[in-house]
């Protein structure tokens, strides 16, 4: 659905769950920062204690663990999209940006296949 | 822009980024969870000692301040693209799928204008 | 009972609790510094959607909250000890170390009554 | 210094350091939970793209790595112990009944060599 989907649809389901629920009053930016960082607290204990690489890229192979992942990623997807209804950031034009500066930061010829910190490359 | 940006495309801006960078091999769905929770914590770090409300809701009329929290929001988006690419999570999917359950877990009825937690509504 | 206990005992009833289940193979600094994250996501979820001061200054008022408060603080806590003995970190060292190095950053005559950052004092 | 050193005197030079600054009035538990997942999440970063074991174990290796490593753990610590002193909680009491309570949770015959959650041990 991804290559049909526009951010501004998703933004529009939570807008619409939030208003049902009249839930403005909780989205202050600082609460929505605050609930990004639980729920990616908690997408990233479902790696806790996997090695990298053998396990952690296999996720396909274990439906049920695959459907926890997905449930928590989503969480943090979601709290995303609630702050940026909050605070009016457009999220495609702050990412090109970001890639954009990015591109300068890490050079492709020089960053290739580093994942040395752009201020000591 | 999030009007005409579908998910996808952002998807594709990430991926050839990484693949110019020859980065496939550290994007492990384990780090690029770490990653996720570091920059929200780098979020999170803006708003730290601001009270809720009066200060928080207009960003607005900072722009300096805004731009520091665009920035730092971008981050966090661009590690949540980054690790749906690497496990091949499609975002809106597991988007809609999630509001669906919470719409089950927090019934407008009974959740409205309440922050109350679903095991206990 | 923090009047009399040390930090060493505290880290020793640690690796105790370690090495009873032999559990060093998982106790990679790594591994400790992401689940220190995890617990403090756990313990800020306590307090989100809480407002500041009004409320959660006053855990004292409600016992069985207090009680997950602490049971989540300790956690935290306690993967700090699990850390500190995988690296060998004398842990007041430390933090007196960083305590000098504060008292230069930020000088009580200058960040009196602020919470402004070291570098914009 | 961890042999000699109790909590409470960790606690009191924090203490010290808040009331020369009269930074009481920010030490609100909320956001002190806050600042040690921020923190938390800074510790991480110094671990992000590393793979574990070959390298993470060996930080003694590399003093100028060895001292920011410490100097992040120590601004976790720190805000455990504003938290402690906001709080009121007393840091041995509640780290020593969690012991016992995941003793329970995590019997060494059952647990051992596992990192398998105790819900499903």
């Amino acid at each position: 659905m991804d290559d049909k989907t526009t951010i501004l649809e998703l933004k529009k389901a939570l807008q619409k769950f939030k208003e049902e629920r009249n839930w403005e009053q909780f989205h202050d930016p600082k609460n929505l920062a605050e609930a990004i960082s639980i729920e990616a607290g908690e997408l990233q204990e479902k790696f806790l204690w996997r090695s990298i690489g053998d396990i952690s890229r296999k996720i396909e192979n274990e439906p049920d663990y695959k459907k926890e992942v997905e449930e928590e990623f989503a969480d943090v997807v979601i709290f995303c999209l609630n702050f940026a209804n909050a605070t009016g950031i457009d999220i495609s034009r702050v990412v090109e940006e970001k890639i954009g500066k990015n591109n300068k930061k890490y050079p492709s010829e020089k960053a290739k296949g580093k994942h040395t910190k752009y201020n000591k490359l």
